[in-house]
């Protein structure tokens, strides 16, 4: 089963693609970002992030997308157009997919590492560990995104279903 | 010139559409809310939004789109998926118009009543005074995205330019 992550954002949108079997086994396909220029009217940024993601579902066909859920913690203004991005993915992602899970940043730490509070390099070290890679992914954010397609893919395809709303 | 206001939400998207003519002369053409269901996913209820103001956009052709800008103070949550709703209604009107733009809650009321620190009430009086409305427009959604769509006329189409990002 095709399983693509993303990690929303405005400026860059990681995204990371891979092939999960039963036995948590994962072939990696492809990862990256979809990059939207600074100093460009937001919705225009929009528009880039909608036919980035269209491009990326054409091409792989994921069965399902499995995103992060946003909290807000440190910037308010940056979590809102964060936001605007990630209700522009989730509906992109809803209409070429219709399979679309969510996960909290807990549930992404917990399915990884083991540990709900589990630090960035510990989750980096455990993506590439189950995906057979040479070095760490980068940038941060297709590494994000591997992760949240390793959770669903331990979590919502062979294990309980949770994280839709 | 067709002007239709938008005050974004997720569960209630306010609309309100106008003919403005110069000198301040104002037509009413409609007004009301996009409406979306409790209890139902996120995405889906994105998907009614996204469908709600393509068929009104086809109805009214108008050729300029405006927006209320977001600013959380209250609820956080609340916030995330009104941003996330309001991603969509962004890029929908972007792509069926071209002629997005943007206002502070400041901005509008500094246009309408011509005082930054007006309360609703007296914003719902100048609407209905603008648009010789027999009541003030329910429900408040509504109000909101008339109001907004008079301080784009006023402001936007024939005065100064400003409120895009």
């Amino acid at each position: 089963m095709i399983v693509m992550g993303i990690d929303p954002g405005l400026e860059r949108v990681g995204y990371g693609v891979i092939d999960a079997q039963k036995g948590n086994r994962f072939t990696l396909l492809d990862y990256g970002i979809v990059k939207t220029p600074a100093h460009t009217p937001t919705v225009e940024r929009l528009a880039m992030i909608e036919t980035g993601i269209t491009q990326l579902i054409e091409k792989y066909h994921p069965q399902e997308v499995a995103l992060e859920e946003l909290f807000f913690t440190k910037n308010i203004t940056t979590g809102i157009v964060v936001a605007e991005a990630r209700g522009v993915i989730m509906l992109t992602a809803h209409k070429l997919c219709g399979n679309l899970f969510e996960y909290t940043p807990n549930q992404i730490k917990q399915a990884i590492t083991g540990w709900g509070g589990a630090e960035k390099p510990q989750i980096q070290q455990m993506v590439k560990f189950y995906l057979k890679m040479k070095d760490i992914p980068k940038p941060d954010d297709a590494a994000d995104a591997l992760a949240v397609a390793i959770t669903h893919a331990q979590t919502g395809v062979f294990g309980g279903m949770f994280g839709i709303r």
